[in-house]
């Protein structure tokens, strides 16, 4: 069987057709016979479906082997990887290319088990990167968002509170992306645009702090301050004084619930910016950062809390009615610069401590103008 | 009872000594009375001990009271909630003062369980910071030598191997970095310095290998390549090519064991520099970095693979007799440079990752000289 490589595709006449593309979903139909993306052409030279593929560029017609044609530049190896992964599981896929398959994110389309090029469905848009790669948030962004939005706050659906209203069909498939380590291991990271809601809302009477170095000493709270709505920690685990972190301080002084017992060390500013600039002092402009994804988050009715332990920002809780009664917390919460541009590695590991403590990794990307996109990203097993 | 700050000890009188040094370890005896760190006295101050202190600074003797003092520049905050958080857990503890407690490294001695300053015994050596602060690379090595040598390996003690000499006796205690976070929840931190020893050493007989974009593919792999000494993967699960990592390959090509098939690419260089050439084309100085660090492990005989789902560099087999028979990985190493400074957060992320997946947590510091600084980093419940 004849097939010839042109630089872009790789041609074969009507019997590869039927046997590649009627049967198994390789390549496209083309004048009768059929034409295939390298990285598929490179799979049946693998699978020794073709011994070899001739280069057209040649003069002397060469015949190019699976090992000659993956040593060449004809095919990615990144590509190549990902593309055999995804057959090993039992999926047909399609490399998007402009005049196959009309979808703007993703290097492959994967069609569910059981269809192929021939059927609308799709299951996955897979994006295929090395380790090496960045993955710019902005990419991420794309790939969610042409899939589908998926609640990850509370029992509560409908909420105003919710961020994502840029879904898609259902047909797109889930945003995918498929990094290749340095040992050819596949690691699938499914991204979405989660809804951002819980029912968190209790009122607090107003209260008096210390703005100490890092923190806020309330020591007369209101009991609802932190047995209730969860501010705070208490000094002592049988009540008395509450500190807050400076985040949480900044917000309830927004909310106006927060004084300042002392403005000797304020020099006239009003409280809540006497808080948000001791913030500042100690962490730069990631407060003002941190403090917008806080007051977002306690607006949709979820309460962050620090997720130190965890190498994140937030662990959140959607739905507290009383701290001696906390529920499991739910979100990972990890606040970023919307151009940010993340290490695979990186990824890998928020998401699979995310995944060790049962929570979900949401990335909070604070954009111009107040925004702020929430990224969820989780492991995948296609 | 009459406690009086001399804007660097809090001093009390004989009264005061017997019932705060003699009886529970605060402090050191002076003159027949008591000198107290500001942080003993705010803890005194807070538990009602003492009802205030004099600041003998001002001119009206001003009373300060814990609030007061808390709010003061006496006392930081994040020593006191260490302090008082080792307090709660039953121990008694010292602040290092160069006449009190004769210890380089750390903010706090911890007596073990039922002694105090009066006992010659130190549990633990703590630096309390914040979880703002910079960690140096430095300042953990420091905690760690000053402390025991712990071997991280396998069984095979005493290895030519072991990297960590500058091992302390055991009475001074085991260092720890103990982080507060915005919270003032505490995490405590083991840093020891392991010893990296495994038993991994087969005979591999020389193969060739195709040096493609970021691996090597060895199209024709001697059995022990793979299936003992655990070098690359597989292309397919049932045997045939084996894929090597440049890593892998350029370890193997600085033993001689493995040779590139065409020197096509190469421009005169010889293999084993060809392939650290496309290392560092495609991540590089950390390639090096790596690198160094690959073959210290494997000398040490132990087998490094990819932690890249971990999100760390390498995690490691110390006993590799075959690949069908593979342990537990023991070890998740993360390559640095020896003036890393660690934000607390990633340690924190690091260390609880490792915990979960039953490994332990190593950063390699790969220094001037080609030496390299094992540092092991774990929680610990003090």
């Amino acid at each position: 069987m004849d097939a010839t490589f042109d630089g872009d595709l790789v041609r074969a006449g009507r019997q590869a057709r039927e046997q590649f593309y009627d049967a198994r979903g390789y390549g496209r139909p083309d004048d009768g016979g059929v034409v295939l993306d390298p990285v598929e052409a490179a799979h049946l030279l693998y699978r020794g479906d073709l011994d070899a593929v001739v280069d057209g560029r040649s003069e002397d017609r060469d015949r190019l082997d699976f090992r000659a044609f993956l040593a060449s530049t004809a095919v990615s190896e990144v590509a190549f990887f990902v593309y055999k992964d995804l057959r090993d599981r039992g999926f047909y896929l399609s490399p998007t290319r402009e005049d196959w398959v009309d979808v703007a994110t993703g290097d492959f389309v994967v069609y569910p088990r059981g269809q192929g090029p021939w059927d609308d469905a799709v299951a996955y848009r897979v994006r295929a990167v090395s380790e090496r790669a960045d993955v710019s948030a902005e990419m991420l962004e794309t790939l969610a968002t042409a899939g589908d939005s998926e609640d990850a706050g509370g029992e509560d659906a409908g909420s105003d509170a919710t961020e994502s209203s840029k879904t898609a069909s259902d047909d797109e498939g889930t945003g995918v992306l498929a990094v290749v380590d340095e040992e050819s291991e596949l690691t699938y990271l499914e991204v979405t645009s989660p809804a951002i809601t819980g029912s968190t809302h209790h009122d607090i009477s107003a209260v008096t702090g210390d703005l100490l170095s890092d923190r806020v000493l309330v020591w007369e709270p209101s009991s609802n301050l932190h047995d209730r709505a969860f501010y705070g920690q208490r000094l002592d685990d049988n009540g008395g004084a509450v500190q807050l972190s400076l985040v949480e301080g900044a917000y309830l002084a927004s909310q106006g619930t927060l004084s300042l017992a002392s403005d000797d060390a304020t020099d006239g500013v009003d409280d809540e910016q006497a808080v948000v600039d001791r913030g500042r002092a100690v962490e730069g402009e990631r407060f003002d950062r941190r403090l917008r994804v806080y007051s977002a988050l306690r607006t949709a009715g979820v309460v962050p809390k620090t997720a130190f332990k965890f190498g994140a920002d937030f662990r959140t809780y959607a739905d507290v009615e009383s701290v001696d009664n906390l529920g499991h917390s739910e979100l990972l919460v990890r606040v970023l610069s919307p151009t940010h541009a993340f290490a695979p590695r990186d990824l890998a590991l928020d998401v699979r401590l995310a995944h060790g403590v049962r929570k979900r990794m949401v990335f909070a990307l604070t954009g111009a103008n107040e925004g702020i996109d929430w990224l969820s990203v989780s492991r995948l097993t296609p």
